[in-house]
Protein backbone atom coordinates (compact mmCIF):
# COMPACT_ATOMS: atom_id res chain seq x y z
CA UNK A 1 0.00 0.00 0.00
CA UNK A 2 1.21 3.31 -1.19
CA UNK A 3 1.50 5.83 1.41
CA UNK A 4 0.71 9.60 0.88
CA UNK A 5 3.96 11.50 2.60
CA UNK A 6 2.04 14.27 3.63
CA UNK A 7 -0.25 12.48 5.30
CA UNK A 8 2.25 10.01 6.75
CA UNK A 9 4.18 13.69 7.73
CA UNK A 10 0.57 15.12 9.87
CA UNK A 11 -0.03 11.83 11.50
CA UNK A 12 3.40 11.74 12.99
CA UNK A 13 2.89 15.42 14.25
CA UNK A 14 -0.31 15.12 15.82
CA UNK A 15 0.97 11.74 17.23
CA UNK A 16 4.37 13.66 18.50
CA UNK A 17 2.90 17.00 19.96
CA UNK A 18 -0.02 14.74 21.40
CA UNK A 19 2.13 12.37 23.21
CA UNK A 20 4.61 15.35 24.12
CA UNK A 21 1.43 17.46 25.89
CA UNK A 22 -0.44 14.20 27.63
CA UNK A 23 2.44 11.81 27.96
CA UNK A 24 6.21 13.10 27.28
CA UNK A 25 7.84 9.92 28.93
CA UNK A 26 6.39 8.11 26.27
CA UNK A 27 8.07 9.85 23.54
CA UNK A 28 11.15 7.43 24.13
CA UNK A 29 9.42 4.61 21.87
CA UNK A 30 10.18 7.10 19.17
CA UNK A 31 13.81 7.05 18.93
CA UNK A 32 16.79 4.27 18.46
CA UNK A 33 20.33 3.87 19.28
CA UNK A 34 21.14 5.87 16.48
CA UNK A 35 18.75 8.45 17.27
CA UNK A 36 19.99 11.90 17.69
CA UNK A 37 18.01 15.36 19.35
CA UNK A 38 19.79 18.77 19.05
CA UNK A 39 17.50 20.52 21.64
CA UNK A 40 18.54 24.58 21.56
CA UNK A 41 21.83 23.64 20.49
CA UNK A 42 22.04 20.70 22.86
CA UNK A 43 23.32 17.23 21.55
CA UNK A 44 22.06 14.19 23.00
CA UNK A 45 21.76 10.40 20.89
CA UNK A 46 19.83 7.16 22.17
CA UNK A 47 16.58 7.17 24.06
CA UNK A 48 17.53 7.33 27.13
CA UNK A 49 19.25 10.43 26.88
CA UNK A 50 16.77 11.80 24.42
CA UNK A 51 13.75 11.19 27.11
CA UNK A 52 16.07 11.94 29.76
CA UNK A 53 16.36 15.80 28.03
CA UNK A 54 12.79 15.91 27.35
CA UNK A 55 11.73 14.68 30.44
CA UNK A 56 13.73 17.45 32.17
CA UNK A 57 12.14 20.23 30.86
CA UNK A 58 11.50 22.86 33.38
CA UNK A 59 7.58 22.33 33.41
CA UNK A 60 5.21 20.24 34.09
CA UNK A 61 2.30 20.99 31.45
CA UNK A 62 2.93 22.38 27.92
CA UNK A 63 0.34 22.42 25.04
CA UNK A 64 1.96 22.58 21.08
CA UNK A 65 0.06 24.53 18.63
CA UNK A 66 1.20 23.43 15.17
CA UNK A 67 0.94 26.42 12.24
CA UNK A 68 2.72 24.64 9.18
CA UNK A 69 4.32 21.01 8.49
CA UNK A 70 6.19 20.48 5.26
CA UNK A 71 7.45 17.08 4.68
CA UNK A 72 9.63 15.70 1.58
CA UNK A 73 11.27 12.03 1.11
CA UNK A 74 14.78 12.16 1.76
CA UNK A 75 16.17 9.60 -0.33
CA UNK A 76 16.15 5.37 -1.25
CA UNK A 77 16.12 4.89 1.73
CA UNK A 78 12.44 5.38 2.59
CA UNK A 79 13.48 7.97 4.90
CA UNK A 80 11.34 11.57 5.11
CA UNK A 81 11.82 14.64 6.42
CA UNK A 82 9.43 16.52 8.34
CA UNK A 83 9.78 20.61 9.11
CA UNK A 84 7.24 22.18 11.54
CA UNK A 85 6.50 25.53 12.71
CA UNK A 86 4.61 26.38 15.79
CA UNK A 87 4.28 27.60 19.35
CA UNK A 88 4.50 25.87 22.89
CA UNK A 89 2.83 27.85 25.92
CA UNK A 90 4.03 25.86 29.21
CA UNK A 91 1.96 27.56 31.41
CA UNK A 92 -1.86 28.66 30.97
CA UNK A 93 -0.69 32.32 31.74
CA UNK A 94 2.16 32.43 29.62
CA UNK A 95 2.82 33.55 26.35
CA UNK A 96 3.40 30.89 23.68
CA UNK A 97 6.62 30.61 22.23
CA UNK A 98 7.45 29.99 18.98
CA UNK A 99 9.25 26.87 17.53
CA UNK A 100 10.92 25.21 14.94
CA UNK A 101 11.45 21.87 14.66
CA UNK A 102 12.95 19.82 12.24
CA UNK A 103 12.80 15.63 11.75
CA UNK A 104 13.96 12.96 10.02
CA UNK A 105 11.87 9.69 9.77
CA UNK A 106 13.19 6.54 8.63
CA UNK A 107 11.09 3.18 8.26
CA UNK A 108 10.99 0.99 11.00
CA UNK A 109 8.30 -1.98 10.12
CA UNK A 110 5.00 -0.47 9.60
CA UNK A 111 6.01 2.44 11.03
CA UNK A 112 9.09 4.83 11.20
CA UNK A 113 11.72 5.97 13.92
CA UNK A 114 13.04 9.36 14.72
CA UNK A 115 16.25 9.28 13.47
CA UNK A 116 17.18 13.25 13.34
CA UNK A 117 15.38 15.67 15.01
CA UNK A 118 16.55 19.39 15.90
CA UNK A 119 14.26 21.76 18.03
CA UNK A 120 14.79 25.52 18.13
CA UNK A 121 12.92 27.96 20.11
CA UNK A 122 12.27 31.51 17.34
CA UNK A 123 12.61 34.34 20.04
CA UNK A 124 10.19 37.36 18.82
CA UNK B 1 40.69 13.92 5.45
CA UNK B 2 37.61 14.00 8.30
CA UNK B 3 35.67 16.79 7.80
CA UNK B 4 34.34 18.45 11.08
CA UNK B 5 30.18 18.60 10.64
CA UNK B 6 29.87 21.83 12.53
CA UNK B 7 32.75 23.48 10.38
CA UNK B 8 31.06 21.99 6.95
CA UNK B 9 27.48 23.11 8.08
CA UNK B 10 28.90 26.63 9.11
CA UNK B 11 31.01 27.13 5.64
CA UNK B 12 27.94 25.58 3.71
CA UNK B 13 25.58 28.33 5.73
CA UNK B 14 27.64 31.27 5.16
CA UNK B 15 28.13 30.26 1.38
CA UNK B 16 24.59 29.73 0.64
CA UNK B 17 23.06 32.91 2.83
CA UNK B 18 26.30 35.64 0.91
CA UNK B 19 25.52 33.91 -2.42
CA UNK B 20 21.82 33.91 -1.85
CA UNK B 21 22.04 37.66 -1.02
CA UNK B 22 24.26 39.07 -3.75
CA UNK B 23 24.11 36.62 -6.51
CA UNK B 24 20.75 34.51 -5.94
CA UNK B 25 21.29 33.01 -9.30
CA UNK B 26 24.38 30.61 -8.90
CA UNK B 27 22.05 29.25 -6.05
CA UNK B 28 21.23 26.80 -8.79
CA UNK B 29 24.68 24.87 -8.92
CA UNK B 30 23.82 23.64 -5.41
CA UNK B 31 21.24 21.61 -6.60
CA UNK B 32 20.72 18.63 -8.80
CA UNK B 33 17.76 17.14 -10.84
CA UNK B 34 16.59 15.46 -7.64
CA UNK B 35 16.88 17.97 -4.96
CA UNK B 36 13.77 19.34 -3.79
CA UNK B 37 12.74 22.73 -2.21
CA UNK B 38 9.04 23.82 -0.26
CA UNK B 39 9.43 27.08 -0.32
CA UNK B 40 6.78 28.56 2.32
CA UNK B 41 4.54 25.14 1.37
CA UNK B 42 5.26 25.33 -2.43
CA UNK B 43 6.43 22.29 -3.89
CA UNK B 44 9.87 22.58 -6.76
CA UNK B 45 12.31 20.21 -7.91
CA UNK B 46 15.21 20.29 -9.89
CA UNK B 47 17.74 23.36 -10.01
CA UNK B 48 15.83 24.89 -13.21
CA UNK B 49 12.42 25.04 -11.03
CA UNK B 50 14.28 25.65 -8.04
CA UNK B 51 16.32 28.38 -9.58
CA UNK B 52 13.32 29.80 -11.02
CA UNK B 53 11.73 30.06 -7.94
CA UNK B 54 13.98 32.19 -5.92
CA UNK B 55 14.57 34.41 -8.69
CA UNK B 56 11.24 35.18 -9.28
CA UNK B 57 10.77 36.09 -5.26
CA UNK B 58 9.40 39.63 -5.26
CA UNK B 59 12.62 41.72 -4.15
CA UNK B 60 15.50 42.72 -6.20
CA UNK B 61 17.84 42.80 -2.40
CA UNK B 62 18.27 41.15 0.27
CA UNK B 63 19.72 40.35 3.41
CA UNK B 64 20.24 37.25 5.75
CA UNK B 65 20.99 36.95 9.21
CA UNK B 66 22.20 34.15 10.82
CA UNK B 67 20.95 32.83 14.52
CA UNK B 68 21.49 29.68 14.87
CA UNK B 69 22.80 26.80 12.82
CA UNK B 70 22.39 23.39 13.81
CA UNK B 71 23.50 19.70 11.82
CA UNK B 72 23.51 16.11 12.73
CA UNK B 73 24.79 13.38 10.15
CA UNK B 74 21.88 12.21 8.51
CA UNK B 75 22.81 8.38 7.66
CA UNK B 76 25.43 5.68 6.37
CA UNK B 77 25.55 7.64 2.52
CA UNK B 78 26.95 10.58 4.14
CA UNK B 79 24.29 13.17 3.90
CA UNK B 80 23.95 15.70 6.82
CA UNK B 81 20.97 18.02 8.09
CA UNK B 82 21.66 21.67 8.99
CA UNK B 83 18.90 23.47 10.66
CA UNK B 84 18.91 27.33 10.36
CA UNK B 85 17.19 29.90 12.05
CA UNK B 86 17.59 33.54 11.06
CA UNK B 87 16.04 36.73 9.82
CA UNK B 88 15.94 37.81 6.46
CA UNK B 89 15.48 42.08 5.65
CA UNK B 90 14.40 42.74 1.64
CA UNK B 91 15.17 46.70 2.29
CA UNK B 92 16.87 48.68 4.10
CA UNK B 93 13.48 50.24 5.64
CA UNK B 94 11.67 47.03 6.22
CA UNK B 95 11.62 44.73 9.42
CA UNK B 96 13.25 41.69 9.11
CA UNK B 97 11.13 39.08 8.87
CA UNK B 98 11.99 35.98 10.90
CA UNK B 99 12.97 32.43 9.25
CA UNK B 100 13.68 28.69 9.35
CA UNK B 101 15.12 26.43 7.02
CA UNK B 102 16.26 22.80 6.39
CA UNK B 103 18.70 21.38 4.42
CA UNK B 104 19.64 18.03 3.91
CA UNK B 105 23.28 18.00 2.14
CA UNK B 106 24.83 14.90 0.38
CA UNK B 107 28.03 14.56 -0.86
CA UNK B 108 29.05 14.87 -4.02
CA UNK B 109 32.79 14.52 -4.97
CA UNK B 110 34.57 16.74 -2.74
CA UNK B 111 31.91 18.88 -2.13
CA UNK B 112 27.97 18.58 -1.09
CA UNK B 113 24.49 19.43 -3.03
CA UNK B 114 21.21 20.36 -1.63
CA UNK B 115 18.81 17.26 -1.51
CA UNK B 116 16.45 18.76 0.59
CA UNK B 117 15.24 22.35 1.41
CA UNK B 118 12.60 23.65 3.47
CA UNK B 119 11.60 27.24 3.72
CA UNK B 120 9.38 28.50 6.25
CA UNK B 121 8.96 32.60 7.48
CA UNK B 122 7.90 32.20 11.21
CA UNK B 123 5.71 35.13 11.20
CA UNK B 124 6.03 37.14 14.60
Amino acid sequence: MAMDPDAVAKAFVEHYYRTFDTNRAALVSLYQDTSMLTFEGQKLQGPAAIAGKLGSLPFQHCEHQIVTVDCQPSGPQGGMLVFVSGSIRTAPDEHPMKFSQAFHLMPAGNSFYVQNDMFRLNYG
